[in-house]
């Protein structure tokens, strides 16, 4: 058993490794990175190569990630409970607010987008479903370790790297910002992550009570926060938008 | 080595198990299922979660696909070379047309969707991107079948199942529609896969001149065959948009 365990294990450090990085890599580089013989690295890579997990270009004999993952991938967003019910409030949100609506949930030390609406408008958006951010210095990263234990510890015990001027990386600084998400029941991230770009987000929870994820808007700091001041009405667009999908998971209203 | 290999392979049909039909599984279920005793089953079952392949409903104790999954298949994205070198030119395509734009690639008996451009108007649409196409029934699909010897061979041996009732299925006639493709540089798709629903598509190759995936558009039949006869301008669109892909990938064009 703790045989089978191991090559999982090592298979999916394989599979991170290929995720992070140079994303395109040769044998040696793989067990080296991971302190393998070459023979058992091989003998894992072939196996996830056969199972549409890892593919290897023809003419350069690296490795990469495989299209099962995005068959896989996209099969979990089917099956995401959170997901579904916050579908059609999200689209609202977006309508209402004028501004792009992010969904969120902690994985990986960070936040992981499991739904993206774009701003409704004509502009060239870029889905971002799959994508990460940063638990210190978002909006939607700052609501989950605000109200989810396990988020707050990996934040406080990450490295939080400054993206900006603005953002706040010392300890006591980010206890303070999650003490006041708590007490107003809202984050925002006002050029902490991007250089003009402002976001709001609210916590969503199940019918225990529990923060499942959170639920956000973001854009041009212009629109969002003009002359330095949150627009009230987005801050309740997605406060609305996050109670009405915490009640559809059968969160209790008291 | 074998062993290794053997859990790899074991904890992939979990995954391909988890993706298909129920989605949501208790141990037993996974177990016969996959004809292993509840004890091995368990601890692949326990590795998977610990990676975030998997997850566990705390309520019902089922299991599901993990977020990691969407994090890697998100990933597999954004090192996809045709992907990349599509994205400019498929918005194009979208735009000329009017009409929503698929690239698919093979994959698992079928056509992987790796890119979705909308149709360029205000209706509420469903990004597909991660989703599968049947190989004999949809113009991607029969494009990849008449082009790739990988993909016809699948395809041939594939239940082909009939989707409406213009679908073919007896080997004969999917062999004259293959012969078809090859003779005009594209496939159609007209309400043989989804009632009301028509499409075209063109293959791309790469610099090997080996066929790396489809490209086309599909819209209400209506606006697309009109009267039952493709409209030749889309027909050009498409092919016009595959060869600019192809070029780009390296595909000499003499």
């Amino acid at each position: 058993m703790a045989r089978n365990i191991q090559s999982l294990e090592r298979a999916a450090a394989m599979l991170r490794l290929l995720a992070g990085g140079e994303r395109r890599l040769g044998l040696s580089d793989i067990a080296s990175a991971l302190g393998l013989a070459k023979g058992t690295a091989h003998g894992i890579l072939r196996t996830l190569q056969q199972e549409g997990f890892v593919e290897q270009d023809e003419a350069s004999g690296r490795y990469q990630l495989g299209a099962e993952l995005l068959r896989l991938g996209t099969t979990y967003l089917d099956v995401h409970e959170l997901r579904a019910r916050a579908l059609v409030w999200t689209d609202d949100l977006a309508r209402s607010s004028g501004e792009s609506v992010y969904l969120g949930v902690l994985h990986h030390h960070g936040v992981l987008i499991v739904h993206h609406v774009f701003r409704p408008d004509d502009s060239r958006q870029v889905l971002e479903i799959g994508a990460m951010q940063p638990l210190h210095s978002t909006a939607l990263g700052k609501v989950l370790s605000a109200y989810d234990p396990v988020a707050h510890s990996e934040a406080v015990e990450a490295d939080r790297k400054a993206f900006t001027d603005r953002t706040v990386c010392d300890l006591e600084g980010f206890e303070r910002i999650l003490d006041l998400t708590r007490a107003r029941g809202y984050a925002s991230d006002v050029e902490e992550t991007w250089e003009g770009v402002a976001s709001i987000a609210a916590p969503i929870h199940d019918r225990r009570r529990m923060p499942v994820g959170a639920v956000g808007i973001t854009g041009a700091v212009e629109r969002v926060c003009p002359r330095g001041e949150l627009r009230p009405e987005l801050i309740a667009a997605v406060r609305d938008c996050a109670r009405a999908v915490s009640r559809d998971l059968g969160a209790r209203r008291f």
